[in-house]
């Protein structure tokens, strides 16, 4: 917090003794200017979470003699000037540097690739960098903000994408949230990436910009709010099934949840050999024949719900095996798993508020996962696109395929051992050393 | 060089031989690959330049048993797996960083960002960020040869914005020479950026896209090839005035060539108080009423050329204190510049190949300026896009005014002292420590 105070040591004092008596910890206090009327003064403090340190700001607010001019925390602190760079990986130290890297060395390179295009992704970024693509019309959980503010999203995916995959991704924030621009205008910048991941595009235009980019580029489109988390699902109920006993042909599946996320988790289930699924939305079950469903849902009744069940998620999930949300908060009654078959599996992925309090559903569930880094089996995306598109590089591939997405949920569920494996621990966390080369290995369709 | 040879050990020591004739001098020799019936043998070794590489080829070639299976030099050595990447500011080594730079944490920064837009370039890669665009129409000198050719240059380019601008470029290569599509496209990914450098588009297409970017955005727009070479032209103009000692508003400037960069630079001169510019393309002098000019030299003849002088270069030098060549190899024959005014002034800028060899020039000029590394006087725009996109992003300048041009030119000239200034010594290196400093400086207006 940078406070203005009176000119005058109690004042800064109270300050101390304020935070403290509020359950905050004081690491400095810094006066950053003085004058004779004045002080500016850094306090710098830890809080427990956001509303504690608003309690905080609050106490220090309430003393008399000080304002608060501005406060700033870690998360702030650590997005000025942006989570990425550039960096050079020739030398550009001499004449002889720049005359290579650069005129007139480039114009060669140049005239090289006019020639022999099929070198581009050899010698230039192309065959190691990927554009991570969004309108801004579904950042994370929190809706319609648009380019700008999905910025430091793109970053820190960015980031992870190098962090994990070792890939050169860069954000590109569309001014527009028109289904054909979007299409244009990825379509024009491809030339200069070897892959495009879309990212907090809200459905149901996600999947129309995806299947015409698809349609249209020869390389790899990828949307990852779709594909990465259904990969990561894939992989998170194989290993649940291992825990429980039940084989995948075998089992009923209620997803609660028709959206980007919903769709591309049902078609992966259904490619992995699940046969019984249903997806619910607000209105209960979705089934073929309903007239008042939208087209996008429509089309997911039509491969789904084979019983042609009818009504609210809880009758529906009476006695089935595996509930996967992709909803919202408090969509899932925890009694309700009661009703449904034994060892129940509940994924509540909503985010940042689950279908149903991982500990409540824990209670009645054999296996419980969730979208939250404080609850066990955390379902992160994190696991799949790094390794995902370090195998679709690598591999120069033009295309993904159902398949590689079946082999990278197989990857990532193994990298748990049969010793390793249990309720509490059926996905690896993104930090186990195996699990993005094992994603990138089954990508490529080597063994791993 | 990658070569096949028989498994012969003196045929190895014959390639040694060889180059050695040649006049080339070997680094190393491995034997990469081994079987009964072949070797594949690596030779490095060091040629004078691409014509010399291709006779130690030759005369590699022409041994029996050997066969040149692959050509490397270190130009496209260091042009492998591109030359820029991204890197992560921020750390990602734990949960907590994970949650600091990517869900939960950056949900925050979204929010706040969605409610207060002007803080995007603050807290995102957008405030030192820009994007270098080409449509690929117009590669150095070396003509149209599209958006992937185009790549590496792009590349060198966003080096070059780091190392001397500490500014985070990235290329941007586009599959469309429409303009329409060219303006839509860069309007619609300006989000995410703080500037855009245009780069490479031919002209007169690169005049329409940059005056309509320049009125729909609300970050600068700067055609480098354009107005970066005037900067640099202007600065050195300076300089050779200083030499000759002649009033910038006395002299007589004869541009050839009228294309992209030939338009800024009449247009910058101008605005420093030129008052007599005379165009000349292939048919000879621009002249205002001439009927047979397309659009665009109509309009430069309008403000060009004020005594209505007509006729090919040769003869509208002829008492001409300047000749500034922005045109092709060959254009200006030496014994021309006898005709000039005293101490006349030569640029000779055309790459690779400029308009007459700097070397014959000096025979006759007070002062010659090239385009090439390799003779005193490099008009080189290295001097000038760092400098000025480090001072608009400083500036968070919406725009960039021929008033900040003038002053970057200026600052780039007054980088020479009084004490280093000679004819030989107009212009500084782009590696003398004070230049992008200064260029930044002039164009956020503040004194250098």
């Amino acid at each position: 917090m940078r406070l203005h105070t009176a000119p005058d040591q109690r004042v800064v004092g109270e300050v101390a003794t304020a935070i403290a008596a509020a359950g905050g910890m004081v690491t400095a206090i810094d006066v950053a200017d003085s004058s004779h009327d004045r002080l500016v003064v850094d306090v710098t403090c830890s809080a427990a979470d956001a509303s504690h340190a608003g309690e905080l700001q609050a106490a220090v607010a309430a003393i008399e003699g000080v304002e608060v001019h501005k406060v700033s925390d870690r998360t702030f602190l650590i997005h000025l000037g942006g989570k990425i760079e550039i960096a050079s990986k020739v030398p550009l130290r001499t004449r002889d540097d720049l005359s290579l890297a650069y005129t007139p060395g480039v114009g060669r390179v140049s005239l090289a690739l006019a020639e022999h295009p099929e070198d581009v992704s050899r010698l230039t970024i192309k065959g190691n960098s990927v554009a991570v693509v969004t309108d801004g019309s579904a950042v994370l959980g929190l809706g319609n903000l648009g380019p700008g503010a999905a910025l430091p999203v793109m970053e820190g995916k960015a980031a992870l994408f190098k962090r994990f995959g070792g890939i050169d991704a860069w954000p590109i924030c569309l001014d527009s949230q028109d289904t054909d621009e979007i299409v244009r205008t990825v379509e024009l910048i491809a030339p200069g990436f070897g892959g495009i991941n879309l990212e907090d595009i809200a459905a149901p235009r996600c999947f129309e910009v995806e299947a015409r980019l698809r349609e249209r580029l020869d390389i790899p489109v990828f949307h990852d709010d779709q594909h990465g988390t259904a990969i990561v699902v894939l992989a998170a109920l194989t290993n649940a099934l291992r825990v429980v006993g039940k084989e995948i042909s075998g089992i009923s599946v209620t997803v609660a949840g028709g959206g980007a996320a919903g769709t591309a988790i049902v078609k992966l289930l259904l490619a992995a050999g699940v046969r019984d699924v249903v997806v619910c939305d607000r209105e209960g079950a979705l089934c073929a024949g309903d007239e008042n469903l939208s087209p996008a849902h429509r089309a997911l009744a039509e491969i789904t719900n084979p019983g042609r069940v009818r009504g609210p998620l809880q009758s529906v999930l009476a006695g089935r095996d595996v509930f996967i949300g992709v909803s919202g908060p408090g969509v899932l009654q925890p009694e309700w798993i009661e009703d449904m078959a034994a060892d129940p599996v509940v994924f509540a992925l909503a985010n940042p508020d689950p279908e149903v309090d991982p500990v409540e559903a824990a209670k009645h569930a054999a296996v419980v996962a969730s979208g939250r880094s404080d609850y066990p089996n955390q379902i992160n995306n994190v696991l799949a696109f790094p390794g995902v598109f370090r195998g679709l590089l690598d591999a120069r591939a033009t295309d993904v395929t159902t398949e590689m997405m079946l082999r990278a949920a197989n990857a990532i569920a193994h990298v748990v051992s049969d010793e390793e494996l249990n309720a509490s621990f059926i996905i690896p966390t993104v930090f186990h050393p195996d699990v993005h080369h094992a994603v990138a290995a089954a990508i490529r369709g080597a063994e791993h």
